[in-house]
């Protein structure tokens, strides 16, 4: 019988995730992951912890050691090689050994994208000093801990504020290093959060010694040693430094299959169906370097976060491998969440902020209001801030911001299966929440911020 | 103008919420709020943690005092004022002061009856001595302390392993106090809990130094000051103490409807529409008095919870109200869900559990997963149990007991709006809850348990 031979092409979540889900719905197949680096299936969210010495052993961040997976779950792996070229007419991969150089072909009856994307690098004179930094990949992590562990950073910069922005200068204030962030906006978290509830943020952050910049990196001059020690801004000026980490975002990796002739979307992520299949009949994509459906107003976006990937991975991977056998998975699109830890802060976002909203052409309204994370009166109950967003003429819930020091991750999560299936703010104030005073008021604040916008909206 | 008069009989939740919400929907009319205790509006799931010391002040529980809901509301208030009897050919209450025994009548339009629930009492030889107690009033909740300041106790026995009684038995120990549980299953949460997760909990309150005892009481005896010094149980037990509290449940309080001629529902509690209109044309009834609707299926419950007692109280309030102004409020029934502190334990249901759903004659099956509160690497995660119950047939989600050391309560409220939707359990699987390292895992445990039950489901 012939054996049917599955190519995944990326190996650190949606990858893994493909090749062992094709490897359970075809057995029989001969699945193999390529991957570039030394490392697979590795936890890429907890490596800001792994640098603040949280997570305190290496191993912990890898899930699956390429042995462990080939025992476990049946694909064969090949760390260390690199995809070079998909000729799709003839489903032929070139593939390069990173160890030896080696280059060969080899064909393949089912590819799997799983290129994820790259941290955005800043393409300034000085920047690629040793001392400058991304955290993207686990190799980044290990180098940036081993450089805190080697020389001495009294003060480093990140620049770019956003999520990893903030996460990874939570870790350095936690190594004992002063930091200060360069941000375009001068606000952390800017892009994500509307303006009544950003400022909670900035002052966590400055309150924890934090310094934030609004400026732009405009180049980086180095000591004797070649190492960066001081980073000139923009507006001309010099800050000192001795370490400096990139966080301005990532782009998917599609240079691959933009060489192949693959769809691309407006969004810069390939172009898949609901199947995950590309514009090429034998080749599935997923993960971060796809486009996919925003299912609140439909439009094509990124979201590189690892559920998305998971996600993802299991609707190409069963279509790639069934054959004809079993029925056809759809992945619909996402409802955009996530969540970050700024110091003693919680905060989270799910659906679109009021400007996000605004932008995608939502005539909307929104309301702040502050409750109580548990019965006010209960030891331990903390202040939470929420901002919700409805559509204005049909009362649609369209997202919510809830910034607080407990349950607004949480919290976030209540509302992410109203926000999918479209529901009125009128519909959520009823739901039947639970009062139980050390976890909750008896009006949860979620349901509070319904009811206002609710009020807001009949006006 | 005629002024409309409006009587809303009952002041712990539901009436105040009653009263107040009338007033606003018609600020002409003329509300009375009749209470036949001192105290309105206040904290009743409060309570255990005001006798355990850990809310400290006692006015803290009273969230409006009778002159301030006066001032703040605009509603009239009658502490003091027992609603003895309600002629419904004539609108007509009987009151009676309890302060002086006066006794009239007197006309309203519309009539709101909040009467609520009472502590279910124990009907044994000697079970009305002074130092044994209910907890539901306030001045339940003062005696209690009052009690445990004024006579020294080692030992308690509280009858009744529900919800208010590990609540009780838990403050006691924070008091000091050694509790024993007298339990008909010996099973504390034993009717709320399916048979793989009551022991945990059963656990965590033994391990407190709590004994729990598969007895029920038989009687009990005093000293010579005709306080009990012992509870003897069914098989022949004696058990010493200093004090008994009972906590058997509670009963709806419709003798005031009955004698008045208005149906009583098969639960027990008042029957009344979706407007929460009773079989009168000019009573309304809310709160814990009332039968309401359990939408998952159908049935007619009690639901003595105070969510459940503020959303009927809005709706019986703006029905009375309105008159033929705006359009009439409904209510669609409830998903039930609620939470317990158990030492260190979080506890949660939300809609049914597994024999409760096979005894509403659901065919169903039930899956049970156990995961983490965090990622499982990052410090303070804690472990989080989850059992969830689906109709097998449809796949339709039917409810899910959670119990963990943190998240059980928050994460049960995500699942509130599915089940009330009846949402199946593969679209559950599917929803994009965050991954954030410190507050939640890469896939949520809830979302583990959906594709478990899932996975069930296909065999």
């Amino acid at each position: 019988m012939y054996k049917s031979r599955i190519a995944v092409i990326g190996g650190v979540a949606s990858g893994p995730a493909a090749a062992a889900e094709a490897k359970r719905v075809s057995p029989e197949s001969d699945v193999v992951l390529f991957e570039r680096g030394r490392h697979i299936s590795y936890g890429a969210c907890e490596m800001p912890y792994f640098i603040a010495g949280e997570i305190e052993e290496k191993d912990k961040l890898v899930i699956l050691t390429p042995d462990q997976f080939e025992e476990t779950r049946g694909a064969g792996v090949r760390t260390n090689h690199s995809v070079d070229a998909i000729d799709v007419s003839s489903n032929r991969l070139t593939i390069e050994s990173v160890d030896d150089g080696g280059r060969w072909e080899e064909r393949f009856d089912k590819i799997i994208l799983a290129t994820g994307a790259s941290a955005r690098t800043l393409d300034v004179e000085g920047g690629s000093a040793e001392n400058v930094f991304v955290l993207r990949r686990l190799e980044d992590a290990h180098k940036i801990d081993r450089a805190l562990d080697l020389h001495p950073v009294q003060h480093a910069v990140v620049v770019g504020g956003g999520y990893v922005g903030v996460e990874v200068a939570e870790a350095l204030v936690a190594r004992g290093v002063r930091v200060s962030i360069v941000d375009r906006q001068g606000a952390v978290l800017g892009r994500y959060l509307d303006s009544n509830l950003q400022p909670i943020v900035q002052r966590a952050v400055e309150s924890n010694g934090v310094v934030v910049r609004k400026d732009t990196v405009a180049r980086m001059t180095a000591d004797g040693e070649g190492r960066v020690d001081s980073v000139w801004t923009a507006s001309g000026e010099r800050i000192g430094c001795q370490m400096v980490v990139v966080c301005i975002g990532t782009v998917p990796n599609t240079q691959l299959a933009a060489d192949a002739g693959l769809r691309i979307g407006s969004s810069g992520g390939i172009k898949v169906d609901d199947g995950m299949k590309t514009s090429s009949p034998s080749v599935w994509a997923c993960g971060d370097c796809i486009e996919v459906n925003r299912i609140v107003d439909g439009k094509g976006i990124l979201s590189p976060l690892a559920p998305t990937a998971y996600r993802t991975a299991r609707v190409a991977a069963r279509n790639a491998a069934r054959g004809g056998r079993g029925s056809r998975a759809t992945f619909d699109g996402v409802t955009p969440a996530s969540g970050v830890k700024v110091f003693e802060l919680e905060v989270a976002t799910v659906g679109l902020g009021f400007s996000e909203a605004k932008a995608a052409g939502f005539d909307c309204v929104s309301k702040s209001i502050s409750g109580w994370s548990r019965v006010k009166m209960y030891p331990g109950s903390k202040r939470i801030h929420i901002d919700m967003i409805a559509e204005r003429r049909t009362g649609r819930l369209l997202g919510a911001q809830l910034v607080g020091e407990e349950g607004a991750v949480l919290r976030a999560n209540t509302l992410v299966g109203p926000i999918r299936e479209g529901w009125d703010v009128s519909a959520i104030k009823e739901l039947d929440f639970i009062y139980s005073p050390p976890f909750s008021p008896s009006i949860d604040p979620v349901l509070v911020a319904a009811r206002q916008v609710e009020k807001e909206l009949r006006r």
